[in-house]
């Protein structure tokens, strides 16, 4: 029971966090998009080819989260777009008050997008809304195709599902259509994109995906 | 204060649980090995040419974790190896009091091996002994080969490191060498392997270091 209640005060307590950084999103007519996947799925190349292709239509901030370094930041202000690193420490996920700490100083007005590249791992950070108008779960062709049956909730909480590397595809055992089905079974609203960031295949799909997001009322 | 004591009692009560079932494992002469690795990064497939390898030579039992499904444990069992599947149902790591639950109708004394795949999760997992005699950490070469400067600690709490997927180093930007001094920073005395589960490379080799090991004394 005590377990219990400290998992509900957990959550309850992050909601209200999640809650008032929609509100402050939604005052700046920002679009938030919150990014889960495993460690390597290719988020940070995504978010690099994403810097190429639209830093020059749309105001992008990117908030980075790892257990340590610097590196996936320095990456993407490499990539050409202001970047904040949230290093964990050792901690799975991402909570509404470290992205809420991250922006403090950050004047959301001056910008259209932001970008959340949440922790490596399929599992914590599902139970963890940050505020964010779009969840993406990216998966990667080279991780096998039975990961929605094994994660689920990965699936069931996201609205959109990338599926990265597909350069790969005629070198590893992957089907794409029991992959589609699993991730479907799961949830079956979600939106499917399919990309490499190697061979920039289905890019500007995504791209255009996020351009065409609307911020939330506040 | 509150979250850190509970921490502490939470890890106590586990390390309890891993010294018992050590003591249980080295009275049958057992060697037990537990992996960790990200979600994907071929821990089953590995499990499976093991089975291959080593069946006729040693008696190995395998215990498969995952949130949901019992795919992996019936991967094994169509490889020819006795297994028993824990479906943590969200739970991101398994413990060493879910090992024991799983194994106390098992008599141990006719196996030589056990084989625990952990949950997919390269974080979650290190803090949970299970009363492993050798850790073992699989990298995949598509994760990419900064992973062990981002999850430190599964790299500095593993024995050995098995570097799967190689067969896809021609298709992937990912720098063996570099990979190698970032696991060793984290860890200089980590065992390295090198693994193909579709070509067979380096799985010979990877089977002899496991008939190697012995178990602990009681």
């Amino acid at each position: 029971m005590a377990n219990i209640s400290l998992k509900e005060s957990l959550f309850g307590r992050n909601q209200t966090e999640a809650d008032s950084n929609r509100q402050r999103f939604a005052r700046a007519g920002l679009v938030v998009v919150n990014l889960l996947s495993s460690p390597g799925s290719g988020k940070t190349s995504l978010l690099e080819q994403t810097a190429s292709c639209l830093k020059s239509k749309k105001r992008i901030f990117v908030v980075e989260g790892d257990l340590e370094t610097e590196r996936d930041a320095d990456r993407i202000r490499a990539a050409g777009l202001p970047a904040r690193q949230i290093q964990t420490h050792g901690a799975c996920h991402l909570d509404a008050e470290s992205i809420d700490k991250a922006l403090s100083d950050v004047d959301l007005s001056g910008y259209d997008l932001l970008l959340i590249e949440n922790i490596g791992n399929l599992i914590c950070p599902t139970g963890f809304d940050l505020g964010e108008s779009v969840r993406v779960v990216v998966a990667s062709t080279t991780e096998g195709d039975d990961k929605p049956h094994k994660y689920p909730e990965a699936y069931h909480g996201a609205d959109v599902c990338v599926l990265n590397k597909i350069d790969l595809l005629p070198y590893v055992p992957f089907r794409v259509e029991a992959f589609l089905a699993a991730a479907r079974r799961a949830n079956p609203d979600l939106v499917f994109l399919q990309t490499s960031c190697t061979s920039g295949q289905g890019i500007e799909a995504w791209c255009e995906f996020l351009c065409r997001l609307k911020p939330a009322r506040a």
